[in-house]
């Protein structure tokens, strides 16, 4: 195969534009998780163990301020990086070979330097924490947009009463305050997971070799001897890595303890998972027929080719593609931690990709779910004249309730049950059916009747949850 | 279809023994799991439900202990139960169907507190957390019988040198206790996760038909009034509710906001990884020709039919057909996230029988973990001879960062990768070929080349390492 | 562990009835894939070797005829071999002890001939097949009555006008009878799929401890000499074998070439993605506010618990609760092709019960679709009726195409853009907004304009696709 | 969110180089994969489109070959597509945007022929399985190569002895020949599959807006009239656009019947299982301590940065990467077979990537193993060298085989038990042991034994399977 270094990348070379992928297509993730920028990450790794070892005195102040100077993607040739990592398994080898290069070239004396008693895994794990640590940074502040719109439907429509469905089907009535205050909770737990792993659970890697960090120790002869002064320099060099780069400093090396990349795969599901529901309750509620809900009018969005009159929920529509996926991708990632040996010869290779496209797909609903939630049209006036379609039939549950200690819990309920037919079969509603009966007659007046039988005043607490939950420092 | 009550389970019911299974056949996690478990569980929930009611002044108390001392799994007929399920999509109709003539047969004026003001979702969902968490107390003693078998493997085994091997080729040397750490922080994770869970991270589930509470509120007038009284009365059932049960307050029912399923999903992945990682690592190491593990001895064990020389890994096998089933059931649990409505038409449907096999296989392959790590048989005499099998190329690594600085970086490298290939090609060890060098024999004596070319002097720091994270209390 | 043959079934045993799995609690595929059935699977394995090899003269007749008679699941523990599976990570070999006691306390001399020359393989795997095949033996009876049932809506609506919807949304016009046959199309291929496997894909496995049946060789000496004759041999054994089980001859003995696992995965995930595709559908149409289908009215089914108007969805339910699960379950499978070896310490150890439950739900959702498609409720009046809630919109795509070669068409697409805007915010039909303007009454009369808007003329070659898809002998 | 039109790929755009692909970076499935060439196969789609419909009379032949000659994906601007994609939820409504301004630029009269009666899925869908037929068309040459390579192995090898091993140990001797044809059968099949989806499963998509081709038909008035005339016109139509791009006629338009999909998705996780299975035994069979393959030697390939003597299986170790991956990533495409309506809002959208990713990654796989295979180093010395490790334990079952009709199968069990122990215990092979027991020296001569014991000797049909698997057409 020809992987030759100096291949460039011509007319008909082929790059991902997001093409195919329309929910992260130019969102703000995609900047921080495309190669170029995991190649910049790793680079970032690079310099930043150089510091750590100048630091501790094993690298020389110069060597580390000019390989971090000159640890820049755009002095690398990516595409032949992409090809080299055909050679070794994976693109760090290229690497180091390309950043050697180029260091040698302006500062010679600092080449040795590059990649000091390092090996592969340490630089890509790195990096690959680096990116992850930087797309969560770039999605907290659209699930913070949406956390704010959250509360603020929650808030406003704590007491609009609408029909809750349960098995496609009209159940008994609840706000759509408390929907929302709902879809806020979800969305609060999945970034409260995310920001804890930008803030702590991402760990530098640095294991040389086998995890041992013999390598690494071998190139500090005179400053790290004995076995306390090695296992010295080990942990303050891993602390200082760490600390050079901002990430967290691991209790082990873990090539093959892969926690953190199950822990950001499980986090990202969540996330899209709930974005996901707040997508399909979207569509559901504004489907042709019920009309409650529409998303965002935005002018030129959700056009069809072909039909004038569609406003399509596109913003819901990607973010479901990007929950649909996430899950089995989060499953390659789990299947990884089975990882042999001191490096797996596959596990690791497979989880890269696995994790960028959770990274990105996470990103991308997360940004459009911002947009979503601000700009969701929410009709009232749809959602009550719906409440109405069941004739009364939804407060079903609250009459027999009522009755039950009046009539006998089985008498109540058959009557009911054969009102309820009654209404259904003769186009009547509830309400005339009930009105009629003598034995309701003599139990309830026609005012209490009617009060029982609005849909708008059985909606439990859900005001009172609507409000508690996504006020979650007031003592409601 | 015939599903009538009063179908028996007859000779040829076919009913699940764990044939299939025997990673969890016969472990403690089973009992706990099974249907009957979860039948106990769901009756209770109702019990206490009734109880919470109870306190709360809406049920009396005779009938509260009345339906308590009848929800018992045995009074009812589970095959009859199960088939039911399908009328209704879920259990629960039958269930409380059949208890309430259970009651209303021995205490007639407790059978209308059965079930009252609730909806099957609150006492399958309350019951499936109660199984969960009966399931994870189960687990976490194998786990801690694991964590001291493996924290005295990393201590007793620090020094034990062996070859690291990555990308399934030996690399540098490490040591047995580092590996064994390495698992012992695998399954530190895992165990803290499942944990956290039992304690305090699995919700009761309490919401009514559609998550407003309006059906247990029709029940409490004239001690919920207002607004302000129903809320409270609603929070106080819950927390009540959940007093009784023991288990989690949730910020708000959770018939759609699913994250404790996913949540237990993902902790069993991170566990059945985190086992299928010592499974993987036993069964390498206890190959026929590398030989430095072996599963505990027990007489029958292992066995096969045919060949009565093996003894197969059978533990570690049984363990990693866990590992490769959990995180697909559990991307499917993260799948079911996405919950339309008020109560999803399939998405909460789909949940039980993954959430189960999770449970079972974690519990399983915990158990098995457990005895796999107490009884392992490590064999350091094996790990020296292999030590010896690449004849010194195992710290070529070291000899180069030695010989860089002396004979500068390039010119090391390519020496080091020459006497490589030529004792490779020759037959003869590494250090016979570096020390018939004239460049190596300059600057190193013999005794410095043969102290260097030992592979237990270049362990790192895996000893301090092993100590270090196994005894995390203890300031290493 | 305590796996004592002789433990019991207690009274606390656990077992599963189908509780968490309602979607197939007492269908057809329960008998024929629980514990009893695969163990029975398992015996017919040995049966059939046994004649198998009794017809090339290596077993006496008298010891075949004996082992078959006695190769019955009720004969054997079920919960002992169970727990005894967990001393040689699988079941057969405690079935061997187990048979070849029955058969020396009642026929001493045939004993020595049980599994003779054999290994658990071949025998797990050949009942693996055979319960496979039988499970798609009592599907397929199912998925015809669901085809005729689809057949014959399809034709009965292949006029009946419906609104043909996407990305939620009324689009243009279909027909009811186009959406059946697609339903059809799907069912159908499915159903090849399957049957295709049950007639020739489920290959009989025997190759022995390693895939060379040199065990039963062995065992053949004097009848199988020389390599052409012991190539002869072996051929026949298994052809021999195939044709006493009934299942089909494979190319190569395939302990560790899995695609016949990795098939029925495939066309399980198939069908219920199917079946999955007729549910959402089902949902959709069926919610409260779009009213077009509703599932069949059966007494007692679909109750909720509190709420007497509801006739939930159960079926659709339940089949989508099957859908989702399969697609993960059948990944399990695909991921155990990579099965190490001549017998993978895991991968085939994970592959059963995940099997078991594809074919579980996969049956059980057949069972369920049956019955919906029989009796699904069609409800053209309501289908009419939706078709008029975007007063017109609907068929604007086919105003545009009318009108672009008279105006132009981009001039012809902003006239119908604005018109649909004019129409909706004034609440007014699109009809009445196009006949008010001079461009379109220049063009078209109002007959003509009537004619173009009535949405039952626009449903393209919906009628003609619906009858060829279900005719396909039809030459359409 | 900007998704103008004019913003231009800049320096910091992010693109994918494959960089985090190894398995797949450069090869030959990367060109007919990427954006560019999605691009293309929808622009290919909408030119044929075109041409169809210039044949049946609807369209203007000029106008056709005008679209032809400019649906060029270099006319347009790929990022600035993608992004569009967001405002639609696809790419096409952008594409059809942008290609009728290059068309009208240059050819005004054909401009409003591009698109016509046209929906964005059916040229995305026809897009997507030209992608298809072309990945496989180049996938198909690389397994060729694999299977003339394993063919080649199988058959040079059919009597190379070495260890069977099951469950991580020796178990019984087989051939190196008999397993390079196991792992033939795996890849013919999976190449099977795929070339038969490429030669007549890959299906045009041609639906219009919800299926029932009324966009076209009523740019076809004057040309199709009549229930009749206008079935045979979709008819001709989808059958002259399937010959006009090269792809299958389908039974009904497949909007929401992704059985195409789905088996693609199938069918690559089939391939990667039967690539992976491959890679994970020449790992195991490489490992440093058994040594038995190794991969080709290729200069440069396979080098640690750090450790020179190492020459690292990275062709294997990609391959396993990808087969990790694939049956997640086709577990996601058989979830999109739930696809609601006449068109899903989000399970369409979700198939795109994955199945890109599922193509390249398969493609990756093959050509990396047709290298693997062609190049396979066998070290046969090796394999005999390890046959000898048990010191004759692995034949222990063909001994207890000849020894049970003289001693009864029982006390022979129990004396090859007891002779394997007494060898294991005191280090002496198991002939020694056995030719000290009188019970076996009066049944045995020393030569008998002698021959008994040798593993070559005991490998049953291995040769001829690998014959006979090898050479389907030969009647072996």
């Amino acid at each position: 195969m020809d992987t030759s270094a100096d291949a460039t990348p011509a007319a008909g070379i082929d790059l991902d534009s997001g093409l195919l992928s329309p929910v992260r297509a130019g969102t703000p993730v995609e900047p921080v998780t495309g190669d170029r920028a995991w190649l910049q990450a790793m680079l970032d790794a690079e310099a930043g163990l150089a510091r750590a070892q100048a630091r501790l005195g094993t690298v020389p102040w110069a060597a580390a301020a000019a390989i971090g100077r000159l640890a820049q993607a755009e002095r690398l040739d990516l595409v032949s990086l992409a090809r080299q990592g055909r050679e070794a398994a994976n693109p760090v080898v290229g690497l180091v070979r390309a950043l050697t290069a180029v260091v040698a070239a302006e500062t010679p004396e600092a080449a040795e330097y590059v990649h000091r008693g390092s090996t592969s895994q340490d630089v890509l794990d790195t990096g690959a924490m680096l990116v992850a640590q930087r797309a969560i940074r770039v999605i907290l502040p659209d699930l913070d947009r949406t956390l704010v719109a959250l509360a603020a439907l929650a808030d406003a429509h704590r007491d609009t009463a609408m029909a809750g469905r349960t098995l496609a089907l009209h159940a008994v009535p609840t706000t759509f305050g408390l929907k929302a205050a709902g879809w806020y909770e979800l969305v609060r737990t999945a970034r409260e997971r995310l920001a804890a792993l930008a803030e702590g659970g991402l760990p530098v890697q640095l294991g040389g070799a086998a995890g041992t960090l013999a390598g690494y120790l071998e190139y500090a002869r005179g400053v790290a001897e004995g076995p306390a002064g090695r296992a010295d320099y080990a942990r303050r060099l891993t602390e200082t890595y760490a600390a050079e780069v901002g990430l967290a400093v691991p209790v082990l090396p873990w090539h093959v303890l892969r926690t953190p990349i199950a822990d950001l795969g499980a986090a990202c599901a969540l996330l899209t998972g709930a974005l996901g529901k707040i997508a399909v309750d979207v569509q559901s509620l504004g489907r042709t027929e019920v009309g409650e809900l529409a998303e965002p009018a935005v002018a030129g969005r959700g056009r069809s080719s072909a039909m004038p009159h569609k406003r399509n929920p596109v913003l819901a529509t990607l973010i479901r593609s990007a929950a649909l996926q996430v899950p089995v991708l989060s499953a390659g990632l789990a299947q990884c931690l089975i990882a042999e040996d001191e490096r797996s010869a596959g596990a690791w290779h497979a989880e890269w990709q696995l994790l960028r496209e959770c990274l990105r797909l996470a990103g991308g609903a997360a940004h459009l779910a911002a947009e979503l939630t601000e700009g969701l049209e929410v009709r009232p006036e749809r959602m009550r004249a719906n409440l109405e379609l069941t004739a009364g039939q939804l407060v079903s549950e609250r009459i027999a309730a009522v009755l039950a200690p009046l009539l006998g819990r089985t008498t109540a309920q058959e009557l009911l049950n054969q009102a309820a037919a009654t209404a259904a079969r003769d186009g009547r509603t509830l309400g005339e059916v009930l009105g009629g009966l003598p034995e309701v007659r003599a139990e309830l007046t026609e005012a209490a009747l009617a009060e029982l039988l609005d849909p708008t005043r059985y909606t439990g607490v859900a005001a009172a949850l609507a409000v508690r939950a996504t006020r979650p420092s007031d003592p409601a």
